[in-house]
């Protein structure tokens, strides 16, 4: 029912996601939302200008490495325009 | 009973639900709903239009990838008709 | 005592019960039985028409593989006659 | 003070013990007992006629495999005479 | 929007925060700072002069070696001028 | 300070225990004694004559093996003269 | 600012550190003190005359082996003149 779509893997997904803001849902069900800036096969996370996302306010946080295993969710954002 | 029908391998079943919906169930306890667009050796999972089901309403996500060591279930629901 | 009874390793005994009825305990402490289709060496299963048993009543899930790291205990019913 | 007595390694004395009761304390804090058919070298235990003990009775649960990795003590009783 | 900028793997970013000040979220939500000095594969931090950053004082601890699994976030802090 | 004392190494140390009393702190917090008989690289230890070490009281076990990734400590007694 | 002080792996600290006093932070929260006379790949550790120190009072161990998953922080207190 769409089998015609091109299918890329995981890392494809997260590769086309580089220089994009991402939020990822840690397993202390924390959000931390930045920019994508690299990551590697433990699903180890460079974020720049990192937030962590708390229910009524942003904390500010700078550039971040978020260590893989603590990841439930990587969420992309559907783009404006 | 039943022994004739071919057997399907845990990656050949999820290859075959790619672009249908599934539902995860993840060691949080929540369920996350979504059309399948890859997964990789370690069940990351990568989910289009992915939706967080609550007891009383479904909060929309957008795309996201799923770490797979946050898996316990994936349901593959019924297809109507 | 028995000791001339043919020694079948953990994965035979899985083997052996494809296409048949397994109860399968989580680490959440929830049960799950189905059909076991197959698996693999990750003790991921893929069981068809399953259902979690609640304490007085039974959900029905559909096909569902679980992963395997989440399993505590692979029960196996006897057989009726 | 007794190192001439023959040392065999964990493995050793778990197919020592194969076809002969054994007491599983898993990391739930439940036990099983059954008689030790096979095992894997992950430590996946198949019993036969497993039953979990609890405080005041015992459950019968069949014939069942357990995920080593939920093994805490795997306890050999004294055979009688 | 800015893929020009050279990417830079995770590893990459530690190494070139070598002998600046860093801030380490563990597993444990505590937060632990010092002066990153070296580091391995498994992210194992060696910092030196390194502070636990409570609510509302600052414990001392000296060098400290963090064992890299307890690691959530490696937080690099702006340089002031 | 010392440093001409000769360096054994963790697995040498146990070696060198074989037989004797030992003490092992479980991730449970529990405390289990017995005679240590052999071990595995997983650190999986068989004890003889094991008991558990409980507030008041102290409960024997027999035989056991001790799955390697519940040990938090393996203590060594000082032996009486 | 400091760059060219030579750059040690955190293996390198610990090896320089055997014979001296160390202080363990285990995952349980709880310290444990001794001398660090060995230690292995995996960050087993083995300390001589340990004591865990407690919030009022100090319980002597004797020797022990600490299995390296279990820590968090090796703290390498200054030593005195």
């Amino acid at each position: 029912m769409a089998a015609q779509q091109p299918i890329l893997r995981p890392k494809d997904i997260i590769s086309a996601s580089l220089q994009k803001a991402v939020v990822v849902k840690l397993k202390s069900q924390k959000l931390i939302r930045g920019t994508l800036n690299s990551f590697d096969q433990h699903l180890n996370l460079f974020l720049i200008n990192a937030e962590e996302i708390q229910e009524s306010n942003v904390v500010s946080l700078g550039d971040v490495i978020i260590r893989g295993d603590n990841v439930i969710l990587l969420i992309f954002p559907k783009e404006e325009g």
